[in-house]
């Protein structure tokens, strides 16, 4: 197998912060790595994510982990084309613990495509807290417009 | 089977504003209507929730869904206990279209409470357009702590 | 709304026989009700389905609910075409005992559609034990070929 | 780390064969590997499991994913204890082709704990094809009883 074309990290930092919206941009996801189908992202573990209990929000989780998914897969087609998640399903494992005054650290989200079809791509997200465990794990389809 | 007690709507309210993380108080969810184990919010479809594509971003759809199944059980329990949720599932049916440059109008999200056992509970989400077609529909399971 | 038309009843229960691989046929459900994009049908709690701890297995709940959904669909469109599921989510919410000797009575199973595109059809499948409560809830995507 | 503790694979076999429904049991699954949190089983492509669209239902790869979480939760305790499947999401990545008049050979079922919990377990399953495929692939929680 040859090895994976270099993916543009500083594009694909672009893409991300012209397609979402304004208020997922928020989360200041940045992208760390990228070959073809998978891309790993930072995601600072910021006051403002985090709820009542402590921690990290999940609604941060799944959001960061349906915008990592589109990276991803414009990491293996090679451009951004139309598309939108039919589902996404996440399993919250571990809490990730965060302070209500400040930066707690970064969670990493790695977004992996496991089959790009004509239509359908489905992926995979897993986002793992400032220790590398595992603590969300998301499964996704998105259809290609 | 007797009238399920009247929830206190401005409670509920409070509630929401006390618990969620700040960046998910900017979604600005407005409670509509409470009775045992089910409620209605109002979710303005702004600006900042609309993706380049022209349309309420999906992250906004599956924070208000975790967000509401939150006040489902509390309005089923009657009182706040600390609660995580285990997994979340959403299946994508229907674009909500959105303006860049302000409001279009109010998506609807309605929770209910579908089981309420001793350390789990399960429960569906269903996000309305402003038209009342169903956009977007959730399934959850919460543990109870 | 005009009344939905009339399915035929028996021609969905041939369907369903011919459709099905021979394992699934097993689980013997019969179309008890059927209308535009709505079915029901009863699922026998047989011994063959009942697993070591006495209660009706969930792998007979997820088949019988990804067949029901069949159904729905050639329920709203008249007539059956390629179809594949894209993904099937199911909550369990409560066992269904049974023995391990003879029929349990019968659960009931209710697929809709939720929505039907021009490639995707959404839907969900309620599966009720014999007194009417909730027991396993599922939602699913097919792609339609 | 040290190398985890050999898991007794006949042991595994019979458990497998003593819990499951006998509707199940004649998906013939067969523990090809084991070690603690992950086993490797054979799924035959029978006739019985084909259905009229030529190939493996999908109603066999999620009934094959259920049980197999089973036995990958043993593999990591140790021993059985009673539990309980909570939800499972399954995706239909690719067709795995299958012929109703005999066996297809075989494709593999491989299901890890992604974490296990006082009292609840969180798993993934891979269903691959003949070839290696990523065919299925199925997330899910288990309650501890």
């Amino acid at each position: 197998m040859p090895a994976a074309p270099a993916i543009d990290i500083p594009a694909l930092q672009a893409l991300l912060h012209q397609v979402v919206a304004p208020w997922v941009r928020q989360i200041d996801l940045r992208v760390l790595e990228a070959r073809a189908g998978e891309v790993a992202l930072a995601l600072p573990i910021a006051a403002q994510h985090v709820h009542g209990g402590g921690v990290l929000c999940g609604q941060t989780m799944m959001a960061a982990a349906d915008t990592a998914m589109i990276l991803a897969i414009v990491s293996q087609t090679g451009s951004f084309q139309p598309m939108t998640t039919v589902q996404l399903q996440t399993s919250f494992l571990r809490p990730i613990p965060g302070s209500p005054d400040g930066n707690s650290g970064e969670a990493r989200v790695v977004a992996r495509v496991l089959r790009l079809g004509k239509s359908l791509a489905f992926g995979e997200i897993e986002l793992q807290d400032p220790a590398g465990r595992l603590a969300a794990h998301s499964t996704t389809t998105y259809a290609l417009l």
